[in-house]
């Protein structure tokens, strides 16, 4: 695979992180990289790496390196999968589903990745608008994980619409709906009752949210369709949010159009790395010790 | 059964209850009754029965007529039942859980239970009361349906503990936890994957909202169990609703407890009701033509 | 749409199919086509279309009309779905999901069908064959629906191990485990807790049977994809069952591989047909009125 | 509370419970205690213990130490709780939900129960009966965990009747349906998606496995009720099995008759024991890091 020289580094600067942060801007260095960090004015100067804005990282870097846990990768991957630059997760002590290489392991697999031996995995992520008063609003939203249309605080049950293209599905009356990527199946999707979807799947999930109808089930489509979810009701108070982060409130009659990213999320991984290995690990599958009652 | 005099009437007057309603004074005036009419108003007066405000129909009424939905039935429950007053529900052409007699079987059906030819049904309700700065509050929340603890309009999961009496149950981070009645459990707590209790069930359940633990499941616990609830967590922004119709903002170590209401919820039925036959009519049990493929 | 000319007509010829299949073939003569009625000795003489066995009908012809239910179509399809022939599915007055025609729709539809108004549906089917004693058998089985490995009698668990290709996913203790098509996932999976797939998926579903492992969820892969289930346990006695329809014994050590039909199943429509239509009937989505209690 | 004099001792004596065993008698000897051990010909004798028949240990021990997995104490319990024998579980190095003493506490645990110092549990367990051919037979089923009701081999589902009492519950079509004890509640239930139940709870629950309706859902109903499931179809092929370990084959028209048992399961724990610590063990609960994906 090709190999990396203008390397974006990324990450929560507080502790515990800022030593992780160091070692991996002298690494870069002593690997011949340019390093480019994230810019954060309230925190003090990282020993190495020049510091540029969101926009030139995102411009220039032909590799972003996220160190933290997989919410840091989420709010990452959301500005860095349209701009086309691969993301490569470093964890602090604890595996996640995105952050896969550990802190001890970074030494050996950033020679490895920066010298072009690893793999590439583009994943589906989703885009969304709002559309108003019959208005399409111009902002486009993206989210690697789910977009959430949800009722607010009152626990009263919202009813809306969901369409595929332009096929009617259902009228729902629910919490909300969860219209997760393969990558959101493992979040907020699976605690709702949604089913996994591998990585590979072009392909997005509707899970509604503790719904009314008892056979309003999770149903996959394809990557390619259009999704619409329109809010109905006289009174209801929507939200509409975006990986759990950003959030836009919606009145009856607004409604969601989410579909497919131009661009895919593009994750690099150390070469062997495994999806079900993660998944049993995160997961606990297959531990006999650790279930239910002997029957 | 003893026999009735002194009959209370809820209902909403809008369209297009009030002529059930008019018909119901009328009915119960020809039978010898007492008739009060709960005070609203904003509304035009009914042909009949002396309007009187909740108080005084809770302290009077030997039998509460309510006329409506379910929801109806709920708001009337919260106060009459504490009082001790039993209630019949007449739905509006469609069935509830709790109201149960349909318009046109009201005269019979009337007749007989103002006359004493009726089944009297008693059934657990849940009384809470919020504890804040270590203190707990004087105000006694009843709900007939469910307690409902959630997490506000972002989507946020909420972390908080749940105890039974003196022992911890768990730490739980989900949306939020639903516990409910037996009433209750063919309301929210079923969206939410809960069993349903059987109302002679001196029994709750605790219902876990989109749990982040995938072993985060529903329990049931003993009806003479105290459960509390206690937000934990930084900067949790957290609600309590009762029967989805009152809302109380909680903080990071404010808790909710919920026991068993002193006073049960007495239902009055019609000599051979069944709740199964609710049940299966409600959930469509039992119909082969309206369910999933064939296999 | 290519108009055909030579149709086969499968049904159960008992009562009250055969008033129906005597109909079809009548309106097929008169609209010019040749009918091929599939064979079945010990049934009377239908009065119209000369009777063929299965392989002549799967050699011959250009569309095969199925008179029944959902379970008849599937067992058509097994054999027709290889040989490329399309079906039609015409119900007896109970709409299935495949089974789309009711008999008082026929004559209509049959005319615009046979003149090549209609809708091709191509969906993805199973296809699989066992491994014993470390080799593959010759026979390949076809499955519409879903391959189900699953304990026999007894309702001990089974230990099994799932592989997508080369990649282990996991070891399950469960009852069994379903992989589904897209079509299968109204049937067996949705009662056992699986996602609904779109018809137009390339893709599968792996549903546990009540797992041990409560985090053992569904999962949705590619259509592309190989699936391997191998049998574990010392004494573990597996069966492994085609649509429901015809099964196999496993041992210990024997193993599934399971895997898209080279041949799709191809689905004669009506034009305007709407596969959420069919949906929204079965399941009862959004009817108000058949639904969990008021919260 | 009463100290004990006769204890019986039962365990699988193959390795590597034997020494455990072992080690056990001659602690309970050195206590002062009489020791009966479970009678086994075919394995070699324990170095200490008078060897007894089923029957004897029944009729004299005043407690019951079961050396192994939670198995082997529902296997003990149903023929020690009928006859009022109280049970202490000692696990082999793999906590149970019942056999909740480990092996290295053992020494001092015993010392305090077999002087008086435990506490003791009393848990509903259900008792069942057959009725064919219009004749209750005279066999009693004692059931720890649960009564299954299942199809066989063939994964064709059954039709059946529920019933509480003389109250028709429902109709179900399914694999089957769980009625389980609270003890129960943990085990094969758990998997089919049925309730935890507080083992303090006079309750069963009737979990429908895989039904063909998806409002088909787990129901709790009082200790006090009696359950009977009626076999429906044609030719269907049914089994009952209690607690995974015993079965019988059942015809159309047969039904099985379940209630509480006369006598509880008598469990005796170490002071301090906590039911909810054991489920937050074995369920891995509030353990933020073996969890689903950050949202």
């Amino acid at each position: 695979m090709k190999p990396f020289r203008t390397v974006g580094v990324i990450g929560k600067r507080r502790e515990p992180h800022r030593p992780t942060l160091g070692k991996l801007c002298s690494a870069l260095e002593s690997l011949g990289c340019e390093v480019l960090v994230a810019h954060n004015d309230e925190l003090p100067e990282l020993p190495a790496g020049r510091r540029v804005d969101a926009e030139e990282l995102a411009g220039r870097a032909e590799l972003a390196i996220v160190v933290g846990g997989d919410g840091t990768l989420l709010g990452a991957g959301r500005y860095l999968a349209p701009a086309g630059v691969p993301l490569l997760g470093v964890n602090q002590g604890r595996l996640g589903f995105l952050v896969d290489i550990a802190p001890d392991e970074m030494a050996e697999s950033l020679a490895a990745v920066i010298g072009g031996r690893y793999e590439l995995e583009e994943r589906l992520i989703l885009s969304a608008r709002l559309t108003r008063d019959g208005k399409t609003e111009d902002s486009v939203y993206t989210a690697v994980n789910d977009v959430v249309l949800r009722n607010q605080a009152s626990i009263r049950m919202i009813e809306f619409e969901s369409w595929m293209g332009e096929q009617f599905i259902s009228l729902h009356r629910a919490d909300g709906m969860i219209v997760c990527s393969p990558t959101g199946s493992t979040a907020y999707a699976l605690s709702g009752g949604g089913p996994l979807l591998h990585p590979s799947l072009q392909a997005m999930a509707l899970v509604p949210i503790c719904p009314h109808t008892l056979s309003d089930r999770p149903i996959v489509i394809g990557g390619d369709q259009q999704v619409k979810l329109i809010v109905r009701g006289d009174d209801t108070q929507a939200t509409v949010t975006f990986d759990g982060q950003i959030s836009e409130a919606l009145e009856p009659g607004d409604s969601v159009l989410i579909e497919r990213s131009d661009k895919p999320l593009k994750l690099i991984h150390p070469t062997g790395s495994s999806y079900f290995a993660i998944l049993r690990n995160k997961l606990r599958w297959g531990r006999g010790q650790e279930s239910i009652a002997e029957r």
